[in-house]
């Protein structure tokens, strides 16, 4: 046994996930499911109405913007946006710069839609000149798509910068919002876009099950036609939840229930400014402390989105990712693996129901863990 | 006040949902969900590994199937079992007796696929000689679909002789089983099936949120290339699996282990006999009170799956199914509309956590609202 042992569970006993979602909710969100609802049953369909009500607002969307809910993963949600929005003849330029990125390539690419790509280093932001000389030596492109922040390193893109361009060319615009919605500013109509995907298990910390994409009603209603499937078709959804208040295909009931819990929380602690002041707080303690013991950060903070921070392996043979993982999952902490292809790396989250107490145990529960491992420094290998 | 009011709640304080799903289930399989993990984590994967190898055995599937889950509800287990195994050029025949089999031609008309249709009416069974006749005309069929039990009526299809239609002609046969799978027998490769498609939240008794369609693995990997989005891309989905216990896409966690428990209990239950048992003897109450007070059933019993029970709609205008089915919903009982074409109607379902004695409740329930309601006779209209 080691002389002394950082514990933490959450409140219903779990390990804390220090993960970028499914994260650690709060008790109440995850009681609320201890029932049964009919998916025509008035109080569900009031519930759901109200959570779909409130979430345009989270992104300064008004009148002109509604949720359409898509039942799974963000992936299908943002599966659903690609394939209703850019049409048979479409083109998408498509900014990149990490795996969600990459996959919404391979969504349209799949769809047989025409893409054009500006990518750069999964450390390195959108090149926004390139991306304009492409915009205008490319008249065909109908449609930019970017990620808000790019999970695979935590870095956060310019999106209303893109959407500026996106207005300026008149090109339609998505968002992949998934891991910054509701933490991260952001102003849809200022940004021109047309959608903005996201889900139900990210930063307004509720249960996994449910995407959804908020969609300028204009922009949606322009896509009759061009769906490829029938569940992932945003208007055909919409279109019959406005009319009936019911889903086209059961809904995940139980989930959305809990979201609607989420959702109170979220505007309780003061909504995207709160919740994201709170994320902001738990990632300057989580690098703070980790540059106090060495480590190094991918990114400079400039860069740096609230959202998951990618550390560079330390170079020390001592240093197996396994066994730290191991050590501090026991502990009652769950970090997650890197997936940058420029450097070997792990992350660690700050979202979730997570403070800065939480961010200090897992700091304490790391340095344990170092000392029990014998690393002495976790200087990082020199970058290639 | 009425003189007598008989109210019923489920085990969680509910309403007891007499509906084709999702329905009433038990407070054990609720309670589940309420805990955290992430979506790597191992107790996780185990349960999730558990859930996917105890399927196929329900359908008699052993190591030749598989099981690949899809997220979302059960409309994209079936849109993802239809466009990964019927090709580009292929051609599917659809036989159908009502919405879900209509569905599933709308599904593969979105995808461009070929479809030849043998239909019947909703009270009809399929007619085995023109599906036949069909399948020695048009050598370009590749695949036959059909509905396991048609929810639409409650109509039980014969899915062993219409898979040995299959197996003579050599065409793949894709059976969607949603509300029949673990309440009615089926042997998957007696039945020659390539493909049964279900989901977690009817006759297991799980809650909505995870679809699945169980796969003769021979057959899925012939779907190479076939599909026509990623996310509901089947042999994909089973390779990331099958290789790294990990689902591509964010599993809905909390659905996926409340399924496990739900598993577990259909399992203590006695399994598909069981279980089939059970509501079997929930129908034969149900038709048998229902008879005895005049109510008329759609099909004869020689039709009726042990599933959902069509009642036709009373002549007397003193029935107003609305009020009747707020006064039901009041006391504790929530039953269904009707979605037939051929007749005015209302559905009784006899699935999920109830046994005979709430449907004795419900009778005597169904009983008080008639008496209040002043309805003498519950004859139907004379079938159009
Ligand atoms: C930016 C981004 N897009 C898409 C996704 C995919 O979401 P899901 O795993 O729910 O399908 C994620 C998940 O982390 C994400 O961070
Ligand atoms: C036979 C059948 N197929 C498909 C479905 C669609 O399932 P879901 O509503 O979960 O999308 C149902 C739902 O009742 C069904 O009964």
């Amino acid at each position: 046994m080691p002389d002394e042992m950082t514990v933490a569970r959450s409140e219903t006993g779990d390990p804390l996930l220090l993960t970028p979602g499914p994260l650690t909710t709060s008790k109440s969100v995850k009681a609320a499911m201890v029932h049964d609802w009919g998916s025509r049953d008035a109080a569900f369909l009031r519930i759901n109405r109200e959570v779909l009500e409130r979430l345009p607002a989270i992104v300064n969307g008004g009148a002109d913007y509604v949720t359409v809910p898509v039942q799974g993963s963000g992936t299908f949600a943002v599966e659903a946006m690609l394939t209703s929005f850019v049409p048979a003849g479409g083109c998408c330029l498509l900014v990149i710069n990490g795996a969600y990125g990459q996959r919404a390539r391979r969504i349209l690419e799949i769809a047989k839609r025409r893409t054009v790509v500006c990518e750069t280093a999964e450390d390195t932001p959108p090149d926004l000149d390139r991306i304009e000389q492409v915009l205008k030596a490319d008249p065909g492109i109908t449609h930019i798509f970017v990620v808000h922040c790019e999970t695979t390193s935590g870095i956060l893109n310019p999106v209303h910068e893109i959407g500026a361009l996106a207005a300026k060319y008149a090109k339609g615009y998505l968002v992949d919002s998934m891991s910054a919605f509701g933490a991260l500013p952001l102003d849809a109509p200022a940004a021109h876009a047309d959608a903005v995907a996201a889900s139900s298990n990210k930063c307004i910390e509720g249960v996994p099950g449910l995407g959804f994409v908020i969609c300028r009603r204009a922009a949606l209603v322009a896509t009759d036609g061009n769906a490829t499937t029938l569940t992932l078709d945003l208007l055909d959804q919409s279109r019959v939840l406005e009319k009936t208040g019911q889903y086209r295909f059961t809904p995940p009931i139980h989930v959305i229930v809990a979201f609607h819990q989420a959702l109170t929380e979220f505007f309780a602690e003061g909504g995207q400014p709160g919740r994201g002041g709170r994320y902001a707080g738990n990632c300057q303690e989580l690098i703070d402390g980790m540059r106090a013991m060495g480590f190094e950060t991918l990114l400079p903070d400039a860069l740096q989105a609230p959202i998951i921070v990618t550390f560079r392996m330390p170079a020390d043979r001592r240093f197996v990712f396994q066994t730290f993982y191991d050590k501090l999952k026991d502990r009652g902490f769950v970090i997650y693996p890197g997936k940058l292809t420029v450097a070997d790396s792990f992350r660690i989250g700050c979202i979730g129901r997570l403070d800065r107490s939480h961010m200090r145990l897992a700091l304490d529960a790391i340095r344990e863990v170092l000392h029990e491992l014998g690393v002495a420094s976790v200087a990082a290998h020199k970058a290639a």
